[in-house]
């Protein structure tokens, strides 16, 4: 009895239309585009297509579509398919049984970079057929085993491969069990703050910080201290006194995100001593390390960890591309089979195809090769940048000297930050907003920008810098409908 | 100052081998050997590719190589490459200046699928040529756009694809952008947690249930009451007298994980009136609708969520394979913006391609096509695993009557399932011990194996279930180092 009981179909509830399987399909289609779950426009798969989807006869779509087409659902349009119709021909009183839910603005991934954009790299300059070559060849070669199942904390091969290149290029030396991959930094992070952290546990972030981070480590339920940097990076003496009970220590220490220096030789001797002291980790956020301006990269902090107090994590993000989500962890023994047993139940790594691609991209060279052609052509277009900027020598912008990395910090006199961020977006470039990436402004608020140069061609550095002095300036009636008023 | 002092290099640290470049990069190696990060037997790159990766000069590679391989670690194999060399000329005296850390037992993606897996779909009929076709185009096309960045919440084609196959085949009707594409289910259950849930909140979980599910939510923090499931599936009555606060409903109820009976309509009502007056969530774990006896699947709980209480997870592990590591939730608005942050912040989901050619591989009717090929092989495997079990006919072993999915579950008569289990997977075969799904056997403990048949081709169950039948019942003698004492 419950067998059969519960085998209702949704067309069961709506008995206006039960009865044929074509019914219930037409009934079935016809709410999913009322609501929107098939979108005006949007092709409905072939009728063969839908036949097998739908486990009925060829026959029975057949009819269905043409009953839907009839009433104006659906419009063939030969070879190219079958379509939603635009506009749908729905009145109110068709609304469907579910609860009608307004549409809602939704974040889309953009189709092009934008000048300025913090944080991505070329893009345009990526070996997208490389990269699709290996990509296919392990989809392609994946055995029955492969497809079975994969080590949740990532697969041995690229774990092998990073630690084979993160001992030869940023003296980290580390067995490839402690490597562990992730979906990239964001991802490590939840791994880390679920593995490692209970609610309320105090970490020191850098102020200004990664803004993302600092919201990512909010969200995950840690106190956050914000301790201030200078020219030799994040401020340990300060961190001390700010939180001395703190369990984390949030750094970037080859450079600094946002503004830039390196943390220096003594600083990073006194973090190391009182991380040991406090018993806490330290999470080295190696994000561009591949990208400074020196000849030979600055050697991560986790070269100089011997009592395995360092976490040290990296990403492809910056070295490949962003949309890769691909990242990971050094971890010392004494963090490691927490973080494992977080990874195989909430937290696993990604497709197998994709590691093992990312495994042959650095085992082949193509990862060094990429890397070695990014730095040439990022010292190119940050001077294109910085000759752009000195040309226009705004009063109001000075720009301070370039780190490497992928972006450029300007700071702002006598304008709001967020209000030339947002003139800015209206002209299509995309800056960051410096004092987003302050927590703590009662020593002084950081008006500035961000201006991303990796993805920025040098042919066009000149032009965007045009625009942006527009958004720093805007001349008078320009963007009449906002006023002088102050705004975030 | 501070730049200068802070760009230490490793070799600094170990002056003995200080000075020239090739010194620093023959010791860099030396130490990533005699540490295991380039593990025995492992290829090093070309020495081109280390001369990119290193910054240094061919010249400088090959004289570091030289005199690597003069020392006995590394031996070139020509163009099959060099390698580190196996066994390695270790002394203990040459341990490196890192702390030794012991190397650990590792566990590695399996090779080979065995006989009564649990949770593995037929790994050896996937159509991996298409679905590299598929991966190897979507990488191949990624714009400069496409690289920069993706939504976390998912890629709108994928999300959309998602919902129109919904809509058709599960009876659940959804706007795409109520659609989140996550990690599989673990990933879905790490992002649920996060979002959703506070440490310490009640949960209902099904007794016996998915072990695996019950250890993470456990992990994150969540107090699970163990439900009853009967024949109509979980206990909504007693689960309310046990749990009536609980925040959370953990429930299988297309095909119960692991006994297969499904949730009949009273308790389908019951639940959902329960959850509405309670408040609470509940978590519909999908993971294998697709593959219910019947001739037309029986549709989602969530297609008579009219209050937007029900939270649906979905996975492609089943229906396409595992490592595949893709999942989805549709997200009731209530609920839909604390985990678009979460995802956004902590759970991104995966690489843009892998999304792509998976909303292809739904659109284009390649997913269709699979799975109801999958439903004609899964009917011939069961069958030929029945008749095998049929034809052994022990005494020991009850066979239940099959209700589709990807395993039989068939219970044990004066045997320990943990015990027979362990023999089994010294003889190379991977059933599941039932009772290591149960949560509180005060009721009766459950003994019993999940014999996983939809990896186990139909001309090897006779011989896997002969083989079973000496782990269930070891001649005297077969296994002397274990004797006849109980263990787990």
């Amino acid at each position: 009895m419950t067998r059969r009981g519960a085998r209702l179909s949704p067309a069961r509830r709506r008995p206006r239309s039960a009865g044929t399987l074509q019914a219930q399909l037409y009934d079935r289609i016809r709410q999913a585009i009322l609501s929107g779950a098939l979108a005006s426009g949007a092709r409905v798969p072939s009728a063969r297509a839908m036949a097998l989807e739908a486990g009925v006869s060829r026959g029975t779509v057949d009819a269905a579509y043409a009953r839907l087409s009839v009433e104006g659902f659906l419009v063939a349009r030969g070879a190219a398919g079958t379509f939603v119709t635009t506009p749908l021909p729905i009145a109110a009183a068709s609304a469907p049984a579910a609860p009608p839910e307004p549409p809602r603005k939704e974040p889309r991934a953009r189709a092009e970079v934008r000048p300025f954009q913090v944080g991505v790299p070329a893009v345009d300059a990526f070996p997208v057929a490389t990269w699709s070559r290996l990509l296919g060849r392990h989809a392609r070669r994946a055995r029955a085993g492969d497809l079975a199942g994969s080590d949740p904390c990532g697969d041995r091969a690229l774990r092998e491969a990073i630690a084979a290149h993160l001992a030869v290029s940023r003296g980290v030396v580390a067995r490839a069990d402690q490597v562990m991959i992730t979906g990239g930094y964001h991802g490590a992070l939840g791994l880390l703050a679920r593995a490692l952290a209970r609610p309320g546990d105090g970490a020191w972030f850098e102020d200004p910080g990664y803004h993302r981070a600092r919201a990512a480590l909010e969200l995950a339920g840690l106190r956050l201290a914000a301790v201030p940097v200078d020219a030799e990076g994040l401020d340990v003496a300060r961190g001390a006194a700010l939180a001395p009970r703190a369990r984390f220590v949030f750094v970037t220490p080859s450079h600094q995100m946002p503004l830039g220096m390196a943390l220096s030789l003594p600083r990073r001797l006194a973090l190391l001593a009182w991380a040991r002291g406090a018993d806490a980790w330290i999470i080295e956020d190696d994000y561009d390390g591949e990208f400074q301006r020196a000849s030979a990269p600055l050697p991560a902090l986790k070269s100089l960890d011997d009592q395995g107090r360092v976490i040290y994590a990296g990403t492809f993000s910056k070295s490949m591309f962003p949309a890769l989500r691909l990242g990971f962890l050094v971890v010392p023994d004494g963090a490691r089979d927490a973080l494992a047993r977080v990874a195989s139940l909430l937290h696993p790594a990604p497709l197998l195809a994709v590691q093992r691609a990312a495994a042959d991209f650095l085992g082949e060279g193509h990862f060094a090769r990429h890397v070695r052609r990014m730095r040439a052509l990022y010292a190119e277009r940050h001077g294109a940048l910085a000759r752009a900027l000195e040309e226009l020598s705004s009063p109001q912008l000075q720009v301070e000297e370039g780190t490497g990395g992928l972006h450029l910090v300007a700071r702002l006199i006598g304008a709001r930050d967020g209000e030339v961020v947002e003139r800015a977006s209206q002209l299509g470039l995309a800056p960051g907003a410096l004092s987003s990436y302050q927590a703590d402004p009662t020593e002084g608020r950081l008006d500035g920008l961000l201006l991303g140069f990796a993805a920025l061609p040098a042919s066009r550095a000149r032009k965007a810098v045009h625009r942006l002095a527009q958004a720093i300036a805007p001349p008078p009636g320009l963007t009449p409908w906002r006023g002088p008023s102050p705004s975030t």
